[in-house]
């Protein structure tokens, strides 16, 4: 944490600053150790309004719909979406800024913003992703039918392990690894059912270009989570409603030029954002824009892996609130699905399946937490020396 | 050990020798650990052994079969495999007494035979249950069709292990709980494919009387093969074929009874035992009783999971074998389902799992362990003192 801390101040005026991954990992962690009830409400909370979120999706959805169809351009959804983003950003800043204390760092000075935008600059990365597969879920839908895109889209979780391993520097022990393996197979045989009848053999009609495109698909946005996850850790200090308007700021702008690109390509009829949209579509953008929020905070305070469960606890938690409410039956894939999950998800969090840290860092980190004193404070100087206008 | 010895040599005279069954399991694993890479080198034979004989089931029942019938009386195959298994557990013992060097305990002499014979009374229990079991097979496909029948056994893995850790004592961490269900499910979705399409949905026709049947479907083949395990390993010392000849001559007696009562029942029509029997089913009912006889090793120098986990791997590789040689195309379910599976087994092997014995038991085989002479000394006392002549 001292070390992190004088490495930023040093490399203040360079662009990037840029701890090392183990470090934003370990800071992390102990930051988290510190508070374990705290975030494990925390966890509790973000699990839980994911799960409200996720669940009302498919009833806004539907009543987005006229006559079966949307009237809408999907891609004006998207610039909309973060618009609302940066709006809600923007309003918990100024909450937040009014319940400031006298002598706190003030959150809306023009220097505190330029050294945060400074400072979080990773965050165009993610935005930028982001946007990508807003467009590569279009087309991927002209080689692959829904079906087998959810399908694909589950081995999103296994990429991310893979990516949060190689940029976090996070590591699971074999049974997370096989946790994670069974989440992957426990939401395949849910979804086995909605496959058209003919697929079930695995003689899948794919060409290389279509696992060319598969793997784009998949490690697009999973690099995009793993990366935001790393942008808003690396830079803990700074406010998460700053960071989201950043991040929602920088998709905004990419997704207006997605949708200036389209315009000139085919004429400015698309250019129309609000056509066709009714009171539902606004509550589907809401609901849209606050799970993005909400990833955010799984991003800082929690992580990827976390935000994956709990959307499959909420799915989970949909089809039995439908199959209560409808009247209709689970099936044996459902059941079977979901107990693999919840197996899955016991195991991932499960203290017997934890990685012993027993490298050196280790060591260092048990040093610190017994002076924790002497570390706080030398933390609490290296935060003035870096946060000084003089350092600038 | 001593307590152990001891109490049994005071007991004697009494009908029932009862060491406590965590005696039992805790003197089996003391056993194991001293001999742990000889007694791996067994259980990967005994498993390649069983993925054979397994393997061969199908291609023999496909050969014993005329004009797509079996021409022989079913239970008549149970009396004849007892049979063969009481003839080959008689070989072996000669092979053994022959091998056997000068000073040794007479493996053939009556007075060992008659307090063998005594010691382990108990294998009368488990014979009795096969036996029933044989008939319990047939009751059950009166009620559920073949497919719906191989579905319920899954559950036996879970009720073994629930029977293991009330009789045996056995303990079982979370994790191993969790990868024996599973194996319940990893199973359960491989079979998937093979139920008729109506019953994917759980509203199974099931009454209550077909719930009774199922759990004593599952239970009486779980309770006897963990009772043949206890009983196996609790006469640890007594050898495993003069064991073999009590278990399967109560079987045969059993079987023979029940032959009588179809006869007294149905008249002798059906008494006729070798009617309609050829060359090939000559060789199914060799193959049934080495499967018997393996799982008598799996029982006592393995145990009964390990069993159930051999088994499974011989169907996945038979599933696999087939498809290799009959250019059948694997389904998802059968991917997912042996995914499923292996990662159970992983979990449920791997060492990160197990559950370390903190008890006051777990001290005392440390202390025990410290001074391992003494205990052998007193041990081998112990034997003495039970096995010589005059104690009886």
């Amino acid at each position: 944490m001292i070390k992190n801390g004088m490495k930023e101040c040093s490399v203040c005026h360079s662009k990037f600053v840029s701890p090392s991954p183990r470090s934003v990992s370990r800071a992390y962690d102990k930051h988290r150790n510190q508070v374990s009830s705290k975030y494990r409400a925390l966890n509790f909370l973000l699990v839980v309004g994911d799960c409200i979120l996720v669940g009302l999706q498919p009833i806004l959805v539907y009543m987005s719909k006229v006559d079966g169809k949307f009237k809408f351009s999907p891609i004006s959804v998207n610039f909309l979406t973060e618009v609302a983003k940066v709006l809600f950003a923007i309003i918990m800043l100024l909450f937040q800024a009014r319940r400031q204390k006298v002598g706190e760092k003030p959150l809306l000075s023009i220097s505190t913003f330029v050294q945060a935008a400074r400072n979080n600059v990773l965050l165009a990365v993610p935005a930028l992703l982001y946007a990508i597969n807003n467009y590569l879920k279009f087309i991927m839908q002209l080689y692959f039918n829904p079906a087998t895109v959810k399908m694909l889209s589950n081995l999103k979780v296994l990429v991310i392990a893979v990516l949060l391993k190689i940029i976090m520097r996070r590591r699971f022990s074999i049974i997370q690894w096989e946790a994670l393996a069974l989440l992957l197979i426990g939401i395949s045989i849910n979804q086995l059912r909605s496959l058209p009848e003919g697929s079930t053999a695995l003689g899948l009609p794919i060409t290389m270009i279509a696992y060319v495109y598969t793997l784009v698909f998949v490690t697009v946005p999973s690099m995009a989570s793993v990366y935001n996850e790393y942008a808003l850790k690396s830079q803990f200090e700074t406010s998460i409603y700053l960071q989201n308007l950043f991040l929602y700021g920088y998709g905004a702008i990419f997704n207006f030029l997605g949708i200036v690109g389209t315009a000139i390509f085919k004429g400015p009829g698309s250019f129309n954002i609000l056509e066709g949209h009714s009171k539902a579509t606004m509550f589907l953008i809401c609901n849209n824009a606050a799970q993005g929020i909400l990833s955010s905070f799984f991003f800082k305070y929690a992580d990827t892996i976390l935000k994956k469960y709990s959307s499959t606890v909420a799915t989970i938690f949909t089809g039995i609130a439908s199959a209560a409410l409808f009247g209709h039956t689970l099936t044996v894939n459902f059941i079977l699905g979901i107990s693999i999950v919840f197996i899955s998800m016991h195991q991932f969090f499960s203290p017997m399946a934890k990685v012993k840290d027993e490298t050196q860092v280790g060591k260092l980190e048990m040093i610190e937490a017994q002076h924790p004193r002497d570390v706080m404070h030398l933390y609490s100087i290296s935060n003035v020396v870096r946060d000084s206008p003089s350092s600038h």
